[in-house]
């Protein structure tokens, strides 16, 4: 939050004055920051806790102007300090609570320093929502929306401009601030139910209190707050709420790696391991593959894991197992606080690797049935698998990783698409990659998608060509994983000429008050592509949720020939037929197609309707099918 | 061998005549089969067998007019019957005998008739020669000369055409038989031992009695007897005798998975289920993924394992069990006949899964130190990587193959010197190829290559750049692996406008008496560039052979930067570190090199020395490498 930016700012030329010069300077502020615990000048990380938690301990970041040398005791008898620790700054201190046997209550923590003055911390031990622990993530049974916040929809225009951040709102500038926020996402939460989505992935939301390029939210200044550009943690756990009314789930994008350079953590750093390379930029050498080659010179992992994402992003070291503590603690209390149904991790594979393994472990065993995907943006399954739990693996990784992106799939089918058939080019792409699928652990719990917020359109990406994006489209709606569909691409929203990030994450028509002329969510000012599009992924979507085959069916696929792809999922089979197998061919060439062919998993005394247009044929006809086409049919 | 073939032709018509004309038919033919042992009609395979094998049994398949029905007694106590079976034909007995206890023998068995009328064959149950379960098979100390054996020489052109053998030499059709032979490759040992090599690879050199494209050898029409046009099996064994004596070991090139159309068995069937897909020809489907494809339809694997590879070689099926031990013994009789130091199988993956293992695992335990390398065709190490003994794999596979074939390497060696350095592309193809080594149960035992018979050659993929031919084959020499270097590689041979396979494997130059002008055994008439070429390679093997690291040393690799590849191969480091390590730099631009970058592996305090021009740099100087140069240092 902004505030300790500016108390840091100034802390470094007020160590030697009194504590109440500061103190006085901090009321003036505003205070954004409801949740974070300030008491006696005093902050707390995380500002709140829960009893009945699995794991027995909980680790305070206290932060505040000489603290480090303070003692610390705690008030209740069940609650004990098990570790308080200082590290190289002196303004903060690591305090461990043993509250394996606490039930909920208001702790207070008195901390003297060596004049013998104290100061006292309330800490609150809360109750935890029911069936929190239980809590179901996101799974194969859903379609999820990736929205950019800041370019769907301004539902308050209240905080476009926040007094005392730098980046201001301007729609002009592609890189700028455009005035989205959590109220245009709860004010257009129908539409997002309506199309049939069923979870929100929203790019971070909190505190980026950068000088410009903040509306990405990549660039944490505050790992406890929401920017106030985009509302309020009172905001977000609203939003999380009314979404889950609606039957749509919220996954926080979360970021380990890197922090923002204006995160207070640059200013006043609790060590000197903090951040790696010695809180110097040098880059990372992005080379992945160096965790897991047998041939990597050291010099090579660390440069990719302990160099910097970028100049502005200072990378992490979670090595520094106070800071570990710090990151996982954090995704538990978001995943608790605002009744999270996922987490999205950017940057999957960049932090220390043994990190990853505890901070995946240890919110898994928070939460059993929770679900959490990691970007591991890598075309090699060999690679994305790696961190998926439950894959095979080269060495003993305890990897609790439920989820990975299916980077893989998405360039396959692109590949596929947009080159000729032939025997090794064509539809053999994306065949070849779900063949791959045997080196994952769970290649059903993959999020798949066209594009994301980081490449471009998928539209753009098949060269504005419909035919090819319905194609792309269907499969991914219908095959095997997770599907996840960036805003934007329901109504064929491209980046013809540039691969600029800020025109990949434009605004979403008639998210802006004063776009009038074209509004997707009414449909108003659509082209008829437009709307033919919107309504194409709207009934895949209704398909989906009225069509169990399609995310507890197995897939069954068969290796293309000739420009035909054929899949279906099959819902174990049982004695009653009806409903239990839905079929897809896509195809490139018009082609005469005998159903019989199939007979293995279509069988032969079975009819077939096609979604499009509910026509029905029987297993033994021979189906004569379009150019360029996407067929869905529903066996009887 | 043809005779058999013959004799097939012929029983069809005369099953229902005496014996004794077929024995007078049979003795006017040339007799070319010196161990396919024949007596009283009667063939046994295999011809003979040895005591002292780890395997208790061997199974005898007997093949003659109306032998199923035939009862089978042995002479001797120490061997006994363990079945005796006849399949459809009425002219194939299966007969096991267990030798567990046998002592080198020879055995008489009488076969007995419903009629009480008796034959005997003569069985020699042989002494092992010396250390032939401890051989040793080829390893990354080897370098391997690939030979199309009908393409490298003619050493005997009395063989070049046989009667009864209707593909006949014609040399102006690239598709015919040259009269390359096994003299030949004996004639020229010294050119290949001077070269360097320390192993051959010949195609194959069975019979391969075929009408037409018969030099290739994949058609196998006799599994016990070299083509008489190549020679015979006292040549071939004469051939790896005088190898040896010149430190060369011969590997041989084995089919399991087809034989020719022209094979005695497509006449006279052992059993309806010997060929796939009834005796007709299915062609494959080549998805050789489908074996691995958690969503694999029934019919895709069926079609990869089933299919035939064209239609002139129908497929085996080895899940007839006396099939796989006819196969499985087969190899392990020419392993101990011609003293073999390894082989290769041609289509690893196209036979039967399960008899795979079984047969890996067959020759393995009679020959624990032996080297097997399996041909899988596909650029997905995660594919290649399943069929290598030691590999993680999804299932419980039992695979016992030492080694296969790096097609991942060799495309991507070819990816990245064809195209431009960027983020995605160049080097780096070759250093995430590398990384994806820990896929393999051992990446040190994977053959690697430059090119083969069956791809254009690597002068022809790299555009005939010298440049770029120099860098592909300094990294196959150098990097980690077995190298092996096809035939004509060394003298730039190329295929410039066709992909033609029998343009691919053309003529060696001075292979043939005729061709004066040309001679590569001798030099003359080689171009400046064909001598260079030559002399490069020649100089490679020369360094591989003096510096150890070379097949011992560790690779370590730095990822590539700026159009900069360095590796090294780095001997554990000890006390002295004289030759332990050497280092290669591959590199597209003129570059300066500052070699402080290696110190982590290279070290700070050595010096190294340029292996091309002797001149030696201190570890702290900056290194001036001219533009697509390959540069081999030695650190002393």
């Amino acid at each position: 939050m902004l505030k300790r930016n500016r108390i840091s700012n100034e802390t470094t030329s007020l160590r030697n004055t009194s504590l109440s010069v500061i103190t006085s300077f901090v009321t003036i502020l505003p205070v954004f920051c409801v949740y974070s615990y300030q008491e006696n000048n005093l902050d707390v990380y995380p500002p709140n806790w829960w009893a009945g938690m699995q794991h027995a301990e909980v680790e305070l970041m206290i932060s505040g102007e000489n603290v480090a040398d303070d003692k610390v005791l705690v008030s209740e008898g069940n609650v004990q300090i098990k570790q308080s620790r200082a590290l190289d700054s002196e303004n903060y201190l690591f305090v461990t609570l043993d509250i394996a046997d606490a039930s909920p209550q208001e702790l207070v923590l008195s901390l003297k320093d060596e004049d013998g003055s104290s100061r006292d911390i309330h800490f609150s031990l809360g109750k935890r929502a029911q069936g929190s622990s239980a809590r179901k993530g996101f799974g194969p049974e859903d379609a999820i929306y990736l929205i950019a916040p800041d370019r769907f929809a301004n539902g308050s225009v209240g905080n476009d401009n926040i007094e005392g951040y730098k980046d201001k709102v301007d729609r002009s500038f592609k890189g700028g601030r455009h005035g989205g926020d959590i109220q245009g996402i709860s004010n257009n939460l129908d539409y997002i139910k309506e199309m049939g989505f069923t979870q929100i992935w929203t790019m971070p939301m909190l505190e980026n209190a950068m000088e410009n390029y903040s509306y990405h939210g990549y660039s944490t200044t505050d790992y406890y707050n929401i920017d106030p550009r985009f509302g309020s943690n009172d905001a977000f756990i609203e939003l999380s709420k009314k979404a889950n009314e609606n039957g749509i789930g919220v996954i926080m994008d979360m970021v380990l790696n890197h922090i923002g350079s204006e995160h207070v953590w640059m200013k006043d750093t609790p060590s000197s391991d903090w951040i790696n390379n010695y809180g110097q930029f040098v880059g990372t050498t992005h080379k992945r593959e160096s965790l897991h080659d047998p041939h990597a010179v050291a010099s090579d992992v660390k440069g990719f894991s302990d160099g910097w994402f970028v100049a502005t992003m200072p990378d992490l070291n979670q090595r520094n197992p106070h800071l570990a503590n710090y990151l996982i603690q954090n995704a538990i209390w978001w995943v608790e606080t605002a009744n999270l149904s996922g987490i999205r991790v950017d940057t999957y594979s960049y932090p220390d690797k043994g990190f990853l393994s505890q901070w995946t472990n240890r919110i898994m065993k928070e939460y059993p049935n929770f679900n959490i995907v990691g970007e591991e943006w890598s075309v090699n399954p060999a690679i994305t698998a790696y961190w998926q739990a439950g894959s095979q693996r080269h060495d003993d990784y305890d990897s609790a990783l439920p989820s990975v992106m299916d980077f893989p799939l998405q360039a396959a089918v692109v590949k596929a698409l947009n080159s000729e058939e032939s025997w090794s080019s064509g539809f053999i792409s994306i065949y070849e990659t779900l063949a791959t699928d045997f080196l994952y652990g769970d290649p059903n719990n993959l999020v798949i998608f066209a594009d994301n917020h980081d490449m471009s359109r998928i539209f753009t990406q098949l060269n504005h060509d419909k035919a090819k994006w319905n194609m792309a489209m269907t499969l991914f709606l219908t095959t095997r994983g997770i599907p996840q569909v960036f805003y934007g691409t329901e109504i064929l929203m491209g980046n013809e000429g540039t691969e600029d990030h800020g025109i990949i994450r434009s605004d979403f028509p008639g998210g802006w008050p004063s776009d009038s002329d074209k509004n997707a969510f009414s449909g108003k000012g659509l082209s008829d592509d437009e709307l033919w599009a919107q309504k194409r992924i709207k009934n895949l979507l209704a398909l989906r949720q009225s069509h169990p085959q399609l995310f507890k069916g197995k897939l069954k696929h068969y290796a293309p020939v000739d420009g035909v792809y054929t899949y279906f999922r099959v819902v174990d089979d049982t004695a009653d037929t009806s409903d239990q197998k839905l079929m897809v061919i896509l195809n490139k060439k018009s082609v005469d197609l005998p159903l019989a062919k199939y007979a293995e998993v279509l069988g032969s005394d079975v009819s077939i309707t096609r979604v499009s247009d509910g026509q029905i044929f029987n297993a033994s006809e021979t189906l004569s099918l379009p150019v360029m086409s996407a067929n869905v049919f529903i066996v009887q």
